[in-house]
């Protein structure tokens, strides 16, 4: 057996309280697994004084988080700080230079600087492993790096945020407002007081460009990525979907067509019984899609202790066990930048509800625009007003189509006088 | 990079042609990702005129299979023959004796003797792989090596045999009997023409072993399995399923308790909407319970070319990488034999369908029986006889109890004059 593979660990939260914990509890089945011994010699935290359930006896304490990077009785630093910049970048760049192994769960950061910082690691013949980054409970890196690698990915569909897909999923099943869950995902703890991170789609689109940069073997480019969040998904649009067949979810989907990536995370109408349609609660899932393998598809835990944890604690197992990864899967040299495909040249099929005052001529005026941009409309519903009201819902939905025509349609549409709020709409994949 | 990885292949089947057709062609992809190439430099088979659609040029043919193993020009033997004994046994242990690394797809193989090669591996310090013997286009076996390693396991179900799921899926989506959709899976190639080892369970029993040996540390052991199989699953069961709001699929499990682990292969009664419920068609499912991640749920095809080809190819770049792993996760040598509980020991709610006598007091003497053994009845339908016939149907459903006890109730049962045939009892699992 190998001498004991020392752990330097940065953050002391939720995850790394849970990291600490998993790692002196079960130190008699890692060090079996591993055939080697694994050991935290220091740790670093914003309140030394913090009571984390955890014993830190024997375990040093840095002040200066840069600082443990540098120790001589540290082999592997885990960065559990999170932020794209700030110590926590300082710390991830200093230890790969002193010639340390990297875990990190912080998706800011491999989304931001993954493809230089794992150019620093291979040079240095060391691992940068970022596990945690992408969907806790599903060890879908690993899946790409290693199950799956004998594969030519063409697609990945992912929910890959359980704060939206907690939200949806609860407005699904109790036919409660958007405001209204969210308000009790906050009272849960699965959304955070400021909760436009999960609910702009930002935080699915930091784990989806990881996704899309080791299946199409580029760096990681947030930039380009095509984002909207969940905020304008109401009630109706739920309900509206289950008539037609489908349920609403927050999915990232990275694509190789022709003529690039496409690189999108939206809601999205996804036909019932589909296997990322049926994904319900603070779960993720991921639908895999390659050459070899045909479709794979995963589902587990998006977050939490444990489960964040446990993908932590499985990239320090693999240091142990002294196996080599690129962290890209291909060398990080050859990454290449991706060329992104703009959103308006994509096709979709698309649903659109919109609010019109309920008086005659309003749907001729309607199918004449769809008709002028060769948009074909595959269905239709408006229901008759249980009361009266100042409007009325019409809800259509559209074959397959160029998103450029949808918007210059719907530029149309907003200006008529008879529309009474911005048109919604969300895009159907089938 | 290192010298070129040196492949010989054993078997040109379906599976094997796949391998040799996937190396060729993704040489590019393949080196990238491994920092490596990889190249075929022998094979064997049995018929050496064959055209299996791929190029042979360049690559030895060897005559007698075995002498693969001692080639100098061969690092990694790919094992495809298949079979517990004979040729496959003598050419993996032959292999591992000569210090060469070990891809196989064998589940029989490692079922019987995992644990005596996997030490002989261990002993060489080389690798015993055999990630395509379990649900092909799953990779589940680096799933619980490698991504959720930090897991203590409590259980495993699984969807392991293709040939049943689509038997029963299709059942049930089509209202047909087993004898007519078997027909159909022979047809599509789905069934061997002697079907026996898929519907009697024994190729689910093969992987649930591995599963279970990986979860739990212990030596495989197929002989401690229950195993029953599908052929007694009638189209009225699949229907008085649904009616109580079951679907009926042919599981693995595996489960520590405190009194040993529970190992059983069956056709059970899973509530639909449940994960493993929902699977259809040739798909397999594996669902892991582990302390950290809580659980996760991974789908995708269990067999055919592509898909059992990606398993193999996978663990020979493993091996390209340099990366070690203990075949079975923990030292070979430290593998435990299983305490396997004995079924009549185990707990469970059951399904029973009766076919007897349409008359009077028939009710009675089964509730009394019941009764008298203290098994507690939850639930109960008999239809009314559409036309005249020789019986009714009576299904019933029971709360958990134990097996023993199901057992002598339904011996009584079986004796009773107004029983016109066998009774088909299914397990419940929640």
């Amino acid at each position: 057996m190998s001498a004991p593979l020392r752990i330097a660990v940065a953050g002391l939260g939720t995850v790394g309280a849970g990291v600490v914990e998993i790692l002196q509890r079960q130190t008699t089945l890692l060090s079996a697994r591993c055939n080697r011994d694994i050991m935290i010699t220091a740790v670093s935290a914003r309140d030394a004084s913090r009571d984390r359930g955890v014993s830190l006896a024997n375990i040093a304490w840095e002040e200066n988080t840069v600082a443990l990077a540098s120790r001589k009785d540290v082999d592997v630093v885990v960065e559990l700080i999170g932020g794209s910049e700030g110590v926590a970048k300082s710390l991830c760049e200093t230890a790969l230079a002193q010639g340390k192994h990297v875990v990190t769960a912080n998706k800011a950061l491999i989304a931001h600087h993954g493809g230089a910082l794992a150019k620093l690691a291979e040079q240095r013949g060391i691992q940068l492993m970022f596990e945690a980054a992408v969907a806790g409970g599903i060890p879908v890196i690993k899946l790409m790096k290693q199950g799956l690698a004998a594969n030519n990915y063409t697609k990945i569909v992912g929910i890959l945020n359980g704060t939206c897909n907690f939200i949806l999923s609860t407005m699904e099943r109790t036919r409660r407002s958007f405001e209204d869950v969210l308000s009790e995902a906050q009272a849960l703890g699965y959304a955070e007081a400021d909760p436009s991170f999960d609910i702009d789609g930002v935080d699915a689109a930091h784990k989806l460009c990881i996704l899309s940069a080791l299946a199409f073997s580029t760096t990681p480019a947030i930039d380009g990525i095509t984002i909207e969040g969940i905020r304008n998904i109401s009630a109706a649009d739920i309900l509206a979907a289950e008539e037609l067949g489908y349920r609403i979810r927050l999915i990232g989907i990275t694509e190789r067509t022709d003529r690039g990536i496409e690189l999108r995370v939206y809601p999205a109408l996804l036909p019932e019984g589909s296997p990322v349609s049926e994904v319900d609660g603070v779960y993720n899932a991921v639908h895999i899609f390659g050459d070899a393998v045909g479709d794979m598809f995963i589902e587990g835990r998006g977050a939490g202790r444990g489960a964040t944890a446990s993908a932590v604690i499985a990239d320090i197992m693999e240091i142990a066990r002294g196996d080599v990864s690129q962290p890209f899967l291909v060398p990080a040299a050859s990454l290449a930048t991706p060329v992104i495909v703009p959103m308006e040249d994509y096709e979709s099929a698309y649903y659109v509800r919109l609010h019109v005052a309920d008086h005659s001529g309003v749907l001729f005026a309607l199918t004449r625009i769809f008709s002028a941009h060769d948009i074909s409309v595959a269905s239709f519903i408006q229901h008759a007003p249980k009361e009266a009201t100042h409007g009325v819902d019409i809800i259509l939905t559209t074959h397959t189509t160029l998103e450029k025509r949808m918007n210059h349609a719907l530029r149309e549409i907003s200006a008529m006088p008879s529309i009474l709020s911005s048109p919604c709409l969300i895009r159907i994949e089938e």
